[in-house]
């Protein structure tokens, strides 16, 4: 195989009360991306559409990620990349992680697999270090396995699969302001309450049972987040409106995609999803903010090869 | 039925980093208690031997768990109850949630079981008020669910049983030196950083996944609390020691059992967690303070008949 061509999903990361260690892979959303082999040495970006991004490798976080894969492979030779964008960059369900991902997954499909997923993901944090100044794995995992991803720990990487629910479905609305992940991480205070840090882990623990058990009920009552929902949500605009409009019309629960500004809702089965969505457009449309809404089940699969 | 005799276990809360959340009983250690049915009004502790406690009701877990679910229940007439008190109370396994939660159980069996196990802990829940000050459920959960259990949430209560996997062995010691709960609640901070606090909830979601799956590694790896153990270890004598003995014995993990001084451990297989033991032996002999060592399947079933 010289060439392949290959779909990258967008991602939610930081699910809830899984902060910084829970992500899942959507299904309906995602880029395309086509790389090829090269006899000439090292990666070219040779195509972008969809989004003004960096051509220059070292700039492009696709580009990255494939340079550290490229140098632990030893091979004569590299690649050529074409991406077309779909996911819009800073929309916080995971664009850099979907570029990421998808240029050394498809490299390694190239080469054989000679990697493990667990060695693919720690060429993809590379990416999301250019990206947004963190080497964070929370979306490049879910890009890579599919389904849910635990990042139990970064010292030494440690994911974790985590079964996914057959009926579950995403609702995602994506306002169009800009935020910075640097600025949302830095409005978050160092410290936390014991007690709140207690909360989330006993509905970590609840959201994972749920997941194994596909108990829906104790999916929606372990999917809150006293610690960083509170704080971070006053900077996307109607946040309580989407959020209340949608455990209204029966999600399970909502929260906030990555550090926003998108808005994730996880409902059980594709017409609830709907109905959510159709509650974020009348919220946003009355708000008056240009918006995205995707609906998506959730991707068991991770990056896969179309072509 | 008019009088059941019934065993009633020992359980571990705190289980690392599922501190106030994860508890889990044990077989193999545990109080027998008999109750039985009177036409008098209340609840009467007739006979308590193996510990010194107090007899008269409202001093009693027993008895105060006992008369939640009297009031509940609207019966005319009360109970007896008498208690061989196997566990040392202050040991942090689980003294008086053993009490509490074999009073109700066998309540609830004597009167046909009118109450759901959820409405069973919350009664239990009293007694635990009376013992430590705080109603906590970690203990009396597990004692009766069985297995282990995360305290999702306390308000309101949700109790979600974890499965347990077939091998899985406790080794407890037991060091005969007083903590009060109270004291060592208190030397604990009220605030932790969102640092480790994410590091918490990252191991808990491994050792729920890793107890679903069976996965003593995911176990192993996930058996860690970088919040409450630091602290609280120094209270209790040789811990270092023993931590270190027992993983390099081959368990899977080590942590204070409750708010101490017992430790255990989890190991996988009776063999492992016997020479577990033995290394606790060894360094708390030379150590010079007396001690108890248990080894114990882990319970599935909670509080049981016995006759």
């Amino acid at each position: 195989m010289e060439e392949i061509k290959i779909f990258c999903p967008a991602t939610i990361a930081n699910v809830s009360c899984g902060f910084d260690v829970l992500g899942l892979a959507l299904d309906s959303v995602g880029d395309i991306m086509t790389v090829r082999k090269s006899t000439e040495e090292g990666i070219r970006i040779t195509k972008i559409s969809g989004q003004e991004l960096p051509l220059e490798t070292k700039k492009n976080v696709a580009g990255v990620a494939g340079l550290a894969l490229l140098e632990k492979s030893g091979l004569k030779g590299g690649f050529e990349i074409e991406i077309d964008k779909k996911i819009k960059p800073g929309s916080g369900i995971g664009s850099s992680a979907a570029s990421s991902a998808g240029a050394v997954w498809a490299m390694n499909e190239l080469l054989g697999r000679p990697f493990s997923k667990l060695e693919l993901v720690q060429f993809a944090m590379q990416g999301e270090q250019l990206a947004s100044d963190v080497a964070h794995a929370d979306n490049v995992a879910p890009a890579l396995f599919g389904g849910f991803t635990l990042v139990r720990s970064y010292d030494p990487l440690d994911i974790v699969p985590i079964p996914t629910p057959d009926e579950l479905f995403a609702t995602v609305i994506h306002p169009q302001i800009e935020i910075k992940t640097s600025d949302s991480r830095k409005i978050l205070k160092t410290n936390i309450s014991l007690e709140k840090g207690i909360q989330q882990w006993g509905n970590l623990g609840g959201l994972i049972a749920g997941l194994f058990q596909s108990d829906y009920d104790l999916i929606g009552r372990s999917l809150e987040d006293h610690i960083i929902e509170p704080i971070r949500s006053i900077l996307i605009p109607g946040f309580d409106q989407i959020k209340s409009g949608a455990i209204n019309s029966g999600a399970l629960g909502c929260g906030i995609s990555g550090s926003g500004p998108s808005i994730f809702a996880l409902s059980k089965g594709q017409d609830v999803a709907e109905t959510v969505a159709q509650s974020m457009d009348k919220i946003y449309s009355d708000v008056g903010i240009p918006f995205d809404i995707h609906i998506s089940k959730i991707n068991t699969k991770g990056v896969k090869k179309i072509a």
